[in-house]
C-alpha cells in the first residue's frame, strides 16, 4: 500500500539475515570463556505477532477522515504491525521489551505524508486539535527517542517519512544536494553515486536510517573525520513546525545570531518534521582503501590516532580497538578468512619476540581516500607517525573485511538476545587528555556494576572518530542474563556506563542522541542553564508539547533515571 | 584606574596612529579619479571632547553603592569619556554619527568585573533591578551590538570585560585553552605563543578585539581555511545568566541535542555575559607563507579558489581581491616598496602580451603554513590548480606586505571621514554557483543606490573565506559626501547592498554579526520561523530584556530598517 518498507518488528534489519556462529569456530568458546554462555544451545523463540496483545487504536473516525484529507486514503494505517513497528527505535531496552509483549504506548496511527506540504499540514492539524506526532524515519533509533511516553492520553500519530525519499536536487557546481528526510542511507548515497557524487556518511546503522534521522539525532559516521558529522554536513533544511514552514537556505558559514541550523540539529522531532536537507556532497574519489594496524596496546593506540589527529595527515577513518575488542573480533571471524590469518601462531611468535603481551594487542584501521599520490603519501606519513607507538601495518584484508561487515554487527545483538545475554552500545567523546583515564573509568564502573547484579558480561570498546581536541569513544556491553527482568540489571550496567562518562569529561552521547535514555543526565553534561535554555526554545515552539513530547530534555524529577520505568 | 584602555572615542585604533598619503603617490589621484574628492586639503577636525552635550548618568546613588559591593569602588566609572566610549562601536554610523556631537542613549555607568562570580551578580543584580546590562569587549563591532535603544528608559549598565584578560589554563595535551573572555587579540595571542601555541584567528578587528566578543558575533579570521571559524574553534565555555552559570565543558564532538554552544555564539549579549571560553589551539607552525597571485579576472580567481577548496590542498588563507579593489590596493602601496615593484610597465607589457585586460587585473593571497615539505607540496599543489585560470605566482613581497599592514585599513576610513566620504564593509557568503552572479548583483545594486542619491561613490571585493560549498564576499563601499546627513545617502547603499546579498542566495553577514543593521532582513535570511525560534530562546531566557535588548532579533516593524533611524 504505502510501498515503504520496514525492520523486523521484534529485531534488527531484514527479515531472512540473521547471525551464525557456526562458521566462525572461535565464537561459541569466546562467549563461553568470556561471559559462561553456551550459545551452541537452540536460541529461545520471541513470540509469534500473533501472541502479541496489542492496545487498540484511539484514533476516532473524525480524525482518521481528516488525516486522510491530508495524506490520502491508502497513506492512513491502523494495522496492528504496522502500529507495533512504529512503536519504539532497536535499542536493547525496546528489544527485550517488544520481545516480551510489553509494548507500552503504541501509536494509535501511522501515516506516509508524500510531501512538505502534507507535512505541514499534518503539524498544524496535531496543535489544532492536540494530537501528538512523532516523526518515524528508518526507526534504529537506539536512545529511546521514538517512544510515546506511556502516560500518553492524547492520540499519537506516528509519521514515517519513507515516502520522501528523493534526491530533490543537485548543484553541480557547489557540490550541494537537496535530498528529502526520508531518504535511507543505501538509496541516497545510490542516488547520488549514480551522479559521480557522495555523501560520505556512514554511519553503523546506514542501511536502515534516513537522512533526516540523522540530522535530528546529530549523527556521526565511518568517515566523518574527513566528511564532518552530520552537523558539519548539513547546510540547509526545510522543517514544517506549529508557525509553518522554517527555510534555511544552504549557506557555507553565516554570523547572524544563534544558529537555527544548529538547534533543528538534534532536535528529535521537538521542534517540527524536518523534510529537506541541504547537505554538502563530494566527488567520488579516485582511490579509497582501509588499512590495518596492530599496536602493543590501547593505550598505544589512543596515543597515535592523537599525533595523527594533529598531524598534517588527512585521513578518513581513525579506529583502534580496545584488547577485549580485538579479541573479540578475532572471535567472529570465519576460518581462514580475513584477519584470523594473521592470528597464526608464526605472528604470535613475531609480536612475542618484540615484547608484545598478545593479551594487550589493539587493532586499528585507518581510511584514506584521493589520488593515487594523495593516497600514496598519506600512507606513508601514518606509517611513520604510528612507528613511535610501535604500531605496524598489517595490511588491506582485515579493513576491506571489515568495511563489508560493519552494518552487520547489530544482528549479532538478536542472535545473543536469543541466547541470553543483553548487549548494547554508549558512546561518549572528550578531549585527547581525558580519554585513557575515562576509559579505565568506564571499564573500572561496568566491571563494579556486574558484580553488583551479580551477573557474568563483557565490556570492550573502539576509539571511533577523532578530532583536533579529542575523540570519540565508543563501548559495548552485554550482560548474561535470560530472566524476564534483564532490564533491571542491565540499566544498572547502562547507568554506570554513562555516570562514568560525566565523571570522567565526556559528554552523555557523541552521536546516538538523548532520547529518553539519557536525558536524566543532561544537566550534569550541560549544566543546569544549559538545560532551561534547551526548554526554553522547545517551550516556546511547542507550548503544548504535541511534538515528540518527554525527549531530550528530562521533564520529570531531577537525576532520576527514566531507565527505572521498564515498561 | 581601571587600567582597561580603549580605541579613541571618535574612531579607529589608538591615539597618535592615523593613515597618512603624503607617501603614497598613486592614492590621492585614485580618490580624485574615483569619487571626485581631493583629499589633499586639509581634513576637517572632529570635535573636541568637550565640545559634546553628554547626557547626565542617570545611576542612582543606591545603585552606584551597590554596584561598588559588586565590583569594588574603583571599577564603578561615571565619567563622561568613559560613558561615550562605551556608547557605540566603529561602525561607520557609529564615527558619522558620534563625530557630529549625535551620542544616543549613552550608558550611565561602566563596571569593570574582575571575575566570572562579579559578572554573575552583575547579571543577577540587572535582572532583579530591571536595568539594562550591554556588555563591551574591544569596542570594534559594526553591526550596532553595542548601542543601547534610544528611548530606553531604564538604567543602562556597559560591562567592560577588559580586565579578564588571562589564559587560565592550558592543556597541552589536548590543544586546549581557557581564556578570560575580554582577552584582546595580541595579548591572548602573545600569551600562548610564549608557550609555543596559537590560536590561528585573525579577525580584521584583531588588534582591539576580544575573544568574548568573537564568540557572541561569530567572529571569523583571515586564516579560518585552516583553523576553523570562531564557532568551530570554541569547544567549551562559561556565560553567567538570569538562572547563573552555564557550563559547557569542552568536547570535540556531541549529540545532546539543540547545541547550547551553538545558541551562544552570535548571542551578542543577549542571553548572557560570556566569561570564559575554552578553545582549541594549535602548535605554532615550522613555516609560515603568504604568496600573491595575479589573475586575469575576479572571475578567474574566484573559479580558482573554488577548485583550491575542493582540492587536496590544505590552504591556510584563500583571497582574491576584484578589479576594483585590485587597483585600490595598488593606490595605497608605497612607492618602490611592496608590490608596486610588480606594476612596472613591464610587467603590464608582459600581461598584455598575454592578452590580459590590466583593468581587469585580480590580485590574490593564499597562505601555507606547517613543515616545509608540506608547505612546498602545497604551494606546488596549488600552482598546478591555478593555471588552468590564467593565474600565476609573483612571490611573497605583497603577501608578507599585506601580512603586516592588514590590520591598519580601519585607519583609512577616519581620513577619508575627515575629508568628506563615508566608507564601510559588509560581507556575505554564499554556495560556490552564486557567488558571481551574487557578486555581480551588489555591485549593480550600489551603483544605482549612488545614482540615486547623486553621490560618486566606490564599491569593491574581496572573497576572504572558502568552505567546500561556497566562500565568504567582502566588501567594501564609500560615497563622497560631506554633508552633515550623510547617513541618508550612506543607509541606501547599506541597505542596497545587503538586499542584493539575500537576493542573490547570500547571508547577511559571513562574520560582522547582526546588531541593529543587519536584524530588518533576519526573516529573510534564516526564515520568519527561524526568527521566531531565537526570539523563544532569548524571551525565554530573559523574559524582561535586561540583557542587551533589541539586538539580533528586530523588535519594530517587520522590514522597517532601523537605519532609518539616524540617532
Amino acid at each position: 500500500m504505502t510501498g515503504v518498507k520496514h525492520m523486523k518488528w521484534w529485531g534488527w534489519g531484514v527479515d531472512g539475515v540473521a547471525f551464525h556462529y557456526e562458521d566462525k569456530p572461535r565464537f561459541a568458546p569466546f562467549v563461553l570463556e568470556k561471559v559462561g554462555l553456551d550459545i551452541t544451545t537452540p536460541g529461545r523463540q520471541p513470540l509469534q505477532f500473533d501472541e502479541l496483545t496489542v492496545p487498540a487504536s484511539q484514533l476516532t473516525e473524525d480524525l482518521r477522515g481528516q488525516l486522510r484529507e491530508i495524506v490520502g486514503e491508502d497513506q492512513v494505517v491502523t494495522e496492528d504491525l504496522e502500529r507495533v513497528v512504529h512503536a519504539k527505535g532497536k535499542s536493547v531496552r525496546d528489544l527485550v521489551r517488544i520481545r516480551a509483549g510489553k509494548l507500552g504506548r503504541v501509536p494509535d496511527v501511522v501515516v506516509y505524508p508524500g510531501s512538505h506540504e502534507e507535512v505541514q499540514s499534518l503539524v498544524k492539524f496535531a496543535v489544532d486539535n492536540d494530537l501528538v506526532l512523532i516523526p518515524f524515519g528508518g526507526g534504529s533509533n537506539i536512545a529511546g527517542s521514538l517512544e510515546a511516553p506511556l502516560n500518553e492520553q492524547r492520540t499519537i500519530i506516528s509519521v514515517d517519512l519513507g515516502r520522501l525519499d528523493q534526491v530533490l536536487s543537485l548543484d553541480d557546481d557547489a557540490g550541494l544536494a537537496t535530498i528529502q528526510a526520508g531518504a535511507q542511507g543505501p538509496d541516497l548515497e545510490e542516488q547520488l553515486n549514480r551522479r559521480g557524487w557522495t555523501l560520505g556518511h556512514f554511519p553503523d546503522s546506514f542501511t536502515h536510517s534516513t537522512l533526516g534521522g540523522w540530522v535530528a539525532t546529530r549523527s556521526s559516521g565511518m568517515q566523518s573525520d574527513k566528511y564532518g558529522d552530520i552537523a558539519d554536513i548539513t547546510r540547509g533544511l526545510r522543517m514544517a513546525t506549529p508557525e509553518g514552514t522554517l527555510e534555511l537556505r544552504p549557506l557555507p558559514s553565516t554570523s547572524t545570531g544563534p544558529s537555527v541550523r544548529e538547534m533543528v540539529l538534534g532536535s528529535e522531532g521537538r521542534l517540527g518534521i524536518i523534510t529537506e536537507v541541504t547537505v554538502q556532497v563530494h566527488r567520488v574519489p579516485e582511490v579509497r582503501e582501509i588499512q590495518a594496524y596492530f599496536f602493543p596496546s590501547f593505550a598505544a593506540g589512543i596515543r597515535a590516532m592523537h599525533d595523527i589527529a594533529r598531524s598534517e595527515a588527512q585521513v578518513t577513518v581513525s579506529r583502534v580497538s580496545d584488547d577485549r575488542e580485538t579479541a573479540f573480533s578475532f572471535a567472529t571471524q570465519k576460518q581462514s578468512k580475513g584477519m584470523s590469518k594473521y592470528v597464526t601462531a608464526g605472528l604470535m611468535k613475531f609480536l612475542e619476540a618484540r615484547g608484545w603481551d598478545i593479551d594487550q594487542l589493539a587493532m586499528s584501521f585507518i581510511g584514506f581516500e584521493g589520488s593515487k599520490s594523495h593516497v600514496t603519501r598519506q600512507k606513508a606519513m601514518v606509517k611513520a607517525l604510528i612507528a613511535p607507538h610501535g604500531g605496524f601495518g598489517v595490511g588491506q584484508g582485515p579493513g576491506a573485511l571489515y568495511d563489508q561487515k560493519k552494518f552487520d554487527t547489530p544482528y549479532i545483538r538478536d542472535f545473543l538476545l536469543d541466547r541470553g545475554a543483553a548487549a548494547d552500545v554508549s558512546e561518549t567523546a572528550a578531549p585527547w587528555s581525558k580519554l585513557k583515564p575515562l576509559y579505565d573509568g568506564v571499564i573500572a564502573a561496568a566491571e563494579k556494576a556486574m558484580a553488583e547484579v551479580e551477573r557474568e558480561g563483557y565490556i570492550m570498546c573502539h576509539l571511533s572518530h577523532s578530532y583536533h581536541s579529542g575523540a570519540c569513544l565508543y563501548f559495548t556491553f552485554a550482560i548474561a542474563d535470560d530472566s524476564p527482568d534483564v532490564l533491571q540489571r542491565y540499566d544498572v550496567l547502562k547507568r554506570a556506563v554513562q555516570e562514568a562518562f560525566i565523571a570522567g569529561g565526556g559528554t552523555l552521547s557523541h552521536h546516538h542522541a538523548v532520547g529518553v535514555e539519557h536525558s536524566p543526565w543532561m544537566e550534569a553534561d550541560i549544566s543546569p542553564v544549559g538545560v532551561q535554555m534547551i526548554s526554553s526554545l522547545f517551550n516556546g515552539v511547542d507550548p503544548k508539547q504535541n511534538l515528540n513530547p518527554g525527549k531530550v530534555v528530562h521533564t520529570g524529577q531531577p537525576g532520576i533515571s527514566v531507565l527505572s520505568d521498564e515498561q
